[in-house]
Formats: C-alpha cells, structure tokens, sequence
C-alpha cells in the first residue's frame, strides 16, 4: 500500500470510510474511476459538493427538500392525504415507501429512534413536531413504519403511549414472511410472527 | 423516485455508474451523506477531482505514478531487481501482489488483455513495450501473471511465444485450491488443476 500515489490512497481511504464499503472495494472503485476517461468523477464530485448545500429539512415533516424550498413536494402536493401520517426513521425510508407506489398520505421523519444505549432520547428526535401535528387536529391514522428492530419497536411504542388521550387509529407495519422467500430459512422471531398475524384466506 | 430533490438524484445516478454498485446501495450512500455532519463529502469530492490529474502512467512499467515523476515507486527503487518482471492486467493487480510483501523485482502493466471478441488486438494494450523491456537485456524471468481466465490465459500464452527465441525463464502464478478453502466446493477446472498441478511433500 505505501508505494501508491497519494491521490489514489486518499480516495480509497475516503471511500471506505463509506458504509458497506472495506479496503478491497474501495480499491476496485478507485482503479476503475482512473481508468475510464468519461465525466464520472467529475460528475461524483460534483453531486458530492452541493448534496448538502443545496438540500436541508422540510418544515412539516422533516423529508429531504431542495434548500429554497419550505416544504417537500409530498407535503406540497394538495392531493396527498393530510390525515394519514406515515412515520419513518429516515428519508431513505420515505423514498422506499414512495417507490411502491401504494401510499397517498404524508409522512413524518423522526431522523433516528430511541436508543438508551446511544443515549438518543425522545429529544433527539424529531417526535415533539409529530405530536404536534398530530394534535393539531385532522389526523385520523398514524402508520408507525420505525424498522422491525428493537428500537424501532420501543420508538413504536412510546410513540402509541404518548398518542393514547388522542382520538386517532396507530396501525405499524406488519410482520412476516418476506414474499418470494422460503419459510425453511424464515427466522426463529419471524417465523412467531407470522403464525401469530396469520390470517383468513379470502 | 420523482419526487426526489435533484441533487440527491444527480448522486444516486452518479454511484450507480461504478461496479457492483445497484440503485439500493446508491440511494443508502448517497442518504448516509447527507446524513452526517463530517466532511466526508467533501474529501471525496477533492480526492475524485484530483484523481486524473495528479497522476499518470510510469513511462517504464505503465503503473500508476504522480504526474510530476516519470517513474513509479517500484521502478525508481534501486533495490528492486530489474531481472525479474511481472506481467499484470491492470495497476490494481500490482496493488494486490505488493500487499503480500513478497517479491521484490519489477512490474510490466498490461493495461487489459487479448480479447478479440471485444476486439482486442496485441497493439491496444502495452505489449510491445513489454517486448522492448525483454529484447533490451538483463531480464531474466518473467512471471505471467494475468488473471487465471480465458483472456488471461490467451494473453499469457501470446507472450510466451512472442518471446520464444529469447533466452529468458517464462512463469505463470500456481492454480490450484485456494488457501483456506474446501475441496467440496472446488470447481472442476480447479480441481483438475490442482490435481495435475500436484507437488511433492517436503
């Protein structure tokens, strides 16, 4: 490795500061980056320098926005359900969602869940701005859409007992099978859950 | 995905370009970015921009070098035996045979191999100059080390040829099992390889 050109050192060691990515991809994204002759790392860095400039928090629900705007286009969009709040942990998430193509409601980013291990309380979440719009009235469903894990559950749930004096239905995703997936290699807690959600054939 | 802010677009479509990386891995970079605070973003930026133009080819091995220096590392180190030359594909094959800190002569670096179905021909990658290495003297054993493939293969045996009326010790790296591994899931022409390639115990 010490006999490398530094410029070809300090982007694999950037790259592999990126998740998902060790030592041997980083390598491999780098080589082909120096080999091709087309825009593409101009075009990377490019994207790279005005990600974060260009872009910050939509002031009702917390998604990715462009930075001259107030709202995202869900929130901005007058035909998506204002009384059905989908929550997520993560713009990611919204864009997930979005891509099935099946959810007309609005959504509401926490950016994160509660951890006490993290020591990420309900404050260092974005949860205060969603009671908030939840008490504000017209809210009728709240889809509680925090990931199948154990903080996702226990963001759930405190979020549930928060909301409970307020008239409004708190449905979470459900859990099973995976479609397409083979029930031989389903987990021991997956496996539990859908025999336990399981339901009538129609 | 429409209603994605564009420059958030414009970096998932920008990663999706590189190898390996689908839409799934674009999107969860390109939103682990947006998500921190550090400076990640902009080292990558900086590095992909100075990739191309701070380095380019040594004029004697075709590795990657900085582009103020004529020579790489390798082949301005004294004590690296210019007898002995290593046949690579690509700058990224020298990276991974110096990991293993074991040989100490020089590089050739191909820059591709034989492939006339992608037609390419002895005069697109850097054989000649390899040629003129050889012919000039002082090499004693050339190591053929492209990949153990088709192309890899043909390539390999190109050169031999090429280089049959100079008196020069021609090798190519073992194929056999690989370290580690298990002979159950060996596939036939690793087997067959490491059969006819077998070695007497010392």
């Amino acid at each position: 490795m010490s006999n490398l050109p530094e410029p070809i050192l300090n982007l694999i060691n950037a790259f592999q500061r990126l998740p998902g990515i060790g030592p041997k991809t980083a390598s491999r994204l780098t080589f082909f980056l120096l080999r091709g002759s087309d825009d593409l790392p101009e075009k990377l860095a490019e994207s790279l320098r005005s990600l974060r400039s260009a872009t910050h928090l939509c002031t009702e629900c917390f998604n990715i926005t462009l930075a001259d705007r107030e709202y995202c286009e869900i929130c901005a969009d007058p035909a998506r359900d204002a009384g059905i709040l989908c929550v997520v942990e993560e713009p990611l998430d919204v864009m997930m969602l979005e891509r099935i193509d099946a959810f007309r409601g609005r959504y509401h980013v926490l950016h994160g869940v509660l951890s006490p291990i993290e020591g990420i309380g309900p404050d260092d979440i974005r949860l205060k701005p969603l009671f908030e719009r939840v008490k504000a009235g017209n809210v009728t469903e709240i889809i509680l859409a925090t990931n199948p894990s154990m903080e996702g559950d226990a963001t759930a749930l405190y979020i549930k007992q928060q909301l409970a004096s307020i008239p409004v239905r708190i449905t979470r995703l459900a859990r099973g099978l995976p479609v397409g997936s083979d029930l031989e290699f389903a987990d021991h807690n997956t496996l539990l859950r859908a025999l336990a959600g399981r339901q009538d054939m129609s």
